[in-house]
């Protein structure tokens, strides 16, 4: 993965911070690098469904942001990512204390481009693999 | 659509409101019907994303728990229904003091039933289209 | 729904025909207008899967096809459309002499356009929805 | 990953095969395992759309079928799986003189098994990812 800006790092952190609803949440920018980011979520119990799951809403929310930060490390300095839709499996129920999300680049084009996020539950210790999701993000004009 | 449970509405309406993610993001259930579920958001400061538009997840999440609920109403009393998967397209910037969300169900089957969910965004009493999700959820025993 | 190509019927059936995929598999482009395509595919043997119904692959197949067509009609002269992605979810067996697909745009964006696409089966006269799906299209030189 | 049925070699190789559909667009079956499965397919000009590249409904068949597969491996005898939804992103043009898909079970439920397929296009030797899908099937009674 080639970034198109050399400051990405700082860009992706910038942009990351300033969505209200993340800092809401407590998702938490753990690491990045071109191409991909990784968040933890320390689950809390507003973050559940009726289940005492935590909810779907959540994990989609941590895959679709996780993703478009790892897309944004790839654009150049003036231009920002927009998700245009994705897709997430809930493979088993989110159960734990951490939520931890890893967001990988499939494919960078011009227009769109495409990636992976994987959510994992920690439990005890024990890493679980809960969703998966497809990200398709559109490079815009700041 | 028929139902399997004829107190659908308290059973809908319970496991609604159980959801402590819904209740601390502010969704109201606004009505339901067999096979249906509407629901509106009040847009506050910390449902918005980097831009100012309505997060992604923000709508994601109502997108499936309205779709839930939708599907909800058509289970027997001893059952309840979880999200196998979903996949949203966001086709306009969600920017609005209001956020309304209608969920159908497409396809009633015993072991997976389909929704579709629509957000509309209101502006200064306009109503767009802003997001479309179609949900796939499976029943299970309470 | 506004095409931005003044002859879009002659362009689009034109694109349609172009695809040796679809004449094999004997996809016919039954009527289509600004925004929407309708197609239909006479069963045969070679259609089916394992268990006589019709594959999930042809339904993905028209339901593609139908929604760039649709698609197809609203973009300039010196553009055409291809797909980025789509998600179809397969509601019923599709089991019948006939298949009908209906393509409706959803959103008409510049470098986005979302359509969703309905099939219908047909056996005896009886027409039952088997799938739907939504597909993502970006507009492109030719 | 653990299949339930000793035969699974054979069982999954007998229902790949069954499909016309499949046979006629001349995909063949590369080698499995448990929750796992290759196949191939030979570019013939039938299988293109209009800009001659291989038509997505094409990949989306080799997607579905051979996750089907992968899928197929695991379920006890007296089992068969359906697809209920799919999705697929189209990444690259597939342009080449053979396509190559892998399909690999990413979660076994006894309701709902989710896998993932891999489609390379291979031209001169040189081998790209095309376009990736995630299928979500329904293990049913034979």
């Amino acid at each position: 993965m080639k970034t198109q800006n050399p400051d990405f790092r700082e860009a992706a952190r910038a942009i990351f911070h300033k969505a209200p609803f993340i800092a809401d949440l407590g998702i938490v920018l753990a690491d990045l690098g071109p191409g991909w980011c990784e968040t933890v979520l320390p689950v809390a119990p507003k973050h559940l469904q009726q289940d005492g799951y935590v909810h779907a809403g959540v994990q989609a929310t941590m895959a679709d942001h996780t993703a478009g930060c790892a897309a944004g490390t790839l654009v150049s300095a003036n231009e920002m990512v927009l998700t245009a839709e994705f897709k997430i499996n809930l493979l088993r129920p989110a159960l734990g204390d951490r939520i931890r999300c890893r967001a990988t680049v499939l494919k960078q084009g011009k227009t769109l481009i495409v990636a992976e996020s994987e959510i994992h539950a920690i439990r005890d210790g024990v890493e679980k693999l809960a969703a998966k999701a497809t990200v398709t993000l559109a490079p815009v004009r700041k």
